[in-house]
């Protein structure tokens, strides 16, 4: 069984804290801003905009070292909506790997729609979640955890594809804000 | 009904000529070997690699002014499989687009694979065509023939979403290369 911090009780870290517990894994869920209490999982996701990131590892960095930490965030210039923050050749999940040295991070679940986390399909196909990350026992054990909680998990390549999986996650946002699909719906994945 | 010139006749120029023609619409295959032979449509498709674009640009830049020109290319490097070989902060259409000043360039098929085109599903979804573009009338003409052909089509918006129409299907690519996904399935997009 693991262990699994979840930092942000917004929406989607409300949605991932449920998945895991439904998997039979135990959760602990702390908000941002109760900086004072230390986050104990074995996995620490990350359920904060992308924004807030540099904030959380200042006070936490600390924590992050030695676990796994599982980046979530789309970094979505919503100055424009016409693009990310971060620079064209990187992602956000570069960027954080980059600020934690001594974590094993991972990009997953920021191709989902918190809706599609929940109810656990997306149209007729079962939600599946994107892991990209270097370390291939990381990416083992969240998938786990996905899959006990009856999501698909697929492994998407090494950390350098979250630049893929933001861009992705990106056209969707912009598809569902044009009204082109809805926020229940988006890119499924067909085996 | 439109008249729809397809150059290039492998798997996807043949599979996007039989839409066009499922979907009453008139197409003409021309072979890239053919250049003898000119293009007469008022939309051109270059079901080409993308490493056979600037050869075909070369031979008809004339005959694509004035036109709708379809890139359904995917730059991927195969030295690598990693990356693709167009900017990081630029996409193969937008490449395209500068050496066609005259024509109207749209990247719409790229992130279909060919047999999701022939057999109109992808899951249990209807194949959903991803068409990005700065014109609305050539989206609006594409779209047209898109759906009379059975499929569905969506504006993923200007010209500049090709960047994140390249970056999904290069991940489709790489997850079908390595058996995570089949050829037969990939992404599809539910409402």
């Amino acid at each position: 069984m693991a262990h699994i911090s979840v930092i942000g009780t917004g929406n989607m870290g409300q949605v991932i804290a449920g998945l895991v517990t439904k998997g039979g894994n135990t959760v602990e869920s702390v908000n941002t801003s109760d900086t004072a209490r230390p986050v104990t999982g074995d996995v620490i996701v990350l359920a904060v905009p992308y924004g807030s990131i540099a904030d959380v590892i200042a006070q936490r960095g600390d924590q992050l070292a030695g676990k796994i930490v599982v980046d979530i965030t789309n970094p979505i210039d919503f100055a424009t909506f016409d693009g990310l923050t971060v620079p064209a050749d990187s992602s956000a999940a570069a960027e954080i790997a980059a600020k934690l040295p001594q974590s094993t991070v991972l990009k997953a679940f920021n191709t989902n729609f918190g809706a599609t986390l929940a109810s656990g399909s997306v149209g007729g196909e079962t939600t599946t979640v994107l892991i990209a990350g270097d370390d291939a026992d990381a990416k083992a054990l969240l998938t786990g955890i996905v899959a006990a909680a009856g999501l698909k998990a697929v492994d998407a390549g090494g950390l350098k594809r979250a630049r893929e999986l933001e861009a992705l996650a990106f056209l969707q946002i912009t598809l569902a804000a044009g009204e082109k699909i809805s926020w229940t719906g988006g890119f499924a994945v067909a085996a």
